[in-house]
């Protein structure tokens, strides 16, 4: 990994958040701008950015709904999470060369403010290998698909798990998780492609829900129920996968994907009386909430990685500038695994 | 209290369930029967009933949704909890005079087979004074709140409480323990009677939802937002009280009144998105899950109505025949406490 100084662009290339999203993210929500590098004064530190990873997530945050974070502001730099590396430092945690990963933004350099130095955290040697998996398995994604299944789910050996999107980067690492733990794992996805590669990573069985009836599906895949029901998407699949539920079963929700591009608020499951008769625990969380145990999980997850029992796969796009057209993906679910711009 | 053997009626008055309600209850979804009094056989023991409780979990007991128990059949006697004295026993661990309570059902007399003996709770002396608060606080209403709000609500000192249906059975205990832990809590009633006496027992304010605007009362009685909400309602009280609930907040959910008598499958909360962001619990419960730590919640709230620090009202009506009609009062938030038959 280099980290290619000579080639720094003279201009700070930046997505501003132009509109909030109607519906679908449009290219037009963004507004690309130059502007000058910028140079750190006492306690501040230049990161230039390496990798910008995109996440359902950033639909939020482009819209004003009440939502866990203050929304991006319009005409604020895109908030994102990214990696990369201290050029300039009068910072007295971080020094030129060190590697950050946090939300640095949609830009080739962020200005971490003094008090903004505990916003980013700084990979340690041994690096990651690839570096980018630090904003997959051994980040954001891995450790929300750890502290979900593991903390909120409460898998024990033997039951049932349900994942939706799961060839997504959190779903597909919750599944195998839940194998390690001694899960029967079912996947829901949107393609047959997408099927052979969740078998393919250890899950005992995966669901086209765009060809198939996805109920009798579940029937088929989940014999004795479902135990723990990994929600990436809500909407109508919340729907379906609720009637399969068992007694006590748990809800980690994690994200609602499927609603993120409502105009109105989306209500709750169809046949919300199931909660009180199956006595279910429906939970949200954001990866966030246990950013001081996130040592636990990539310890873990890294350990799990070098015995080969978890497998990402990722799409890695070349160019900050794709990024307002490849964010869409995340939403027609046409990918398999992490979606990483490579800025260059 | 006396068992009164000498006005023991020749038959076994009885209410069948004689059709599924559609909407609201009416008396003619139950059928009135005289059947021969039964004569217990090796095993068995016969339980003259004292007290009836009507709860609103009758309703669901009545429908053929998906629910926590088989449900009723057709032609069956109804279920429902009660108080009995056991009159004649050939069973081991059941003897005449003994005081029991369970799922005795609409009847003067019920034979417990040998195998039911574990169905009911016999009630040791000293007995409690009134008996019938063996149903109420001291019994499945008490227990359920008590449990309901403890263990899945998991207040903290300083938390606001806001409970629904509050000067019912359970609200008002939830109410006077939530006090007692040191909480602030709020209450949501009907009328202002039930605002006065739940003010009267301590609860810091009381809303009636039907002459105020909730969602501003909401504003001023709860200045620090809401970490627990204990649901008996369901619907749009629910929608109302999710948008001022803290992050992490609780929703035990207890009940779901105001759609027990719908027609069609109720959705969930209007925002559910907001189970995402605030990192909402929403946790369904049934207080049989509780069965062996019942003895638990009876001792604590034993002593606290000691201290004068749980009352509880009553409304008893004497005579199994005015069951079907009494029930109602239910599900028209007619009444402050306890229903209770009192069977002559």
């Amino acid at each position: 990994m280099s980290t290619n100084v000579e080639n720094t662009p003279r201009v700070n290339r930046q997505f501003l958040l132009a509109s909030r999203p109607v519906g679908d993210i449009k290219e037009s929500d963004f507004e690309y701008k130059e502007a000058p590098v910028p140079t750190p004064s006492q306690g501040e530190a230049l990161v230039r950015n390496l990798y910008l990873s995109l996440d359902p997530t950033n639909r939020i945050w482009m819209s004003d709904m009440v939502q866990y974070m203050p929304p991006v502001e319009l005409g604020e730099v895109m908030r994102g999470v990214a990696i990369g590396v201290v050029e300039e430092s009068k910072n007295l945690f971080l020094k030129p060369g060190d590697i950050v990963t946090g939300l640095l933004g949609w830009q080739d350099y962020a200005l971490l403010k003094e008090n903004q130095a505990n916003f980013v955290t700084k990979i340690n040697p041994p690096l990651p290998d690839p570096l980018f998996a630090a904003v997959g398995p051994l980040g954001v994604t891995g450790v929300t698909a750890y502290f979900g299944l593991l903390e909120i789910g409460q898998p024990k050996p033997g039951e049932t798990v349900v994942v939706s999107a799961a060839a997504g980067a959190v779903g597909s690492v919750v599944g195998q998780i839940a194998k390690i733990k001694g899960c029967h794992v079912v996947g829901i996805t949107s393609s047959d492609e997408k099927c052979q590669w969740l078998t393919s990573v250890g899950f005992d069985a995966a669901i086209n829900y765009k060809t198939t009836d996805l109920n009798s599906a579940l029937t088929n895949a989940c014999p004795n129920g479902v135990d723990i029901y990994f929600d990436n998407v809500g909407g109508s699949i919340l729907d379906t996968v609720m009637s399969h539920l068992n007694l006590f079963a748990r809800i980690p929700l994690c994200g609602l994907i499927s609603t993120y591009n409502s105009t109105e608020p989306v209500p709750g499951p169809y046949n919300f009386g199931l909660v009180l008769m199956k006595r279910l625990r429906i939970q949200g969380f954001i990866v966030s909430d246990y950013h001081n145990r996130w040592h636990e999980a990539i310890k873990d997850i890294g350990e799990w990685m070098k015995q080969g029992k978890i497998k990402q796969e990722y799409e890695i796009v070349e160019g900050l500038e794709k990024a307002p057209k490849e964010i869409m993906k995340l939403f027609n679910a046409n990918k398999i695994g992490k979606l990483i711009i490579k800025i260059v």
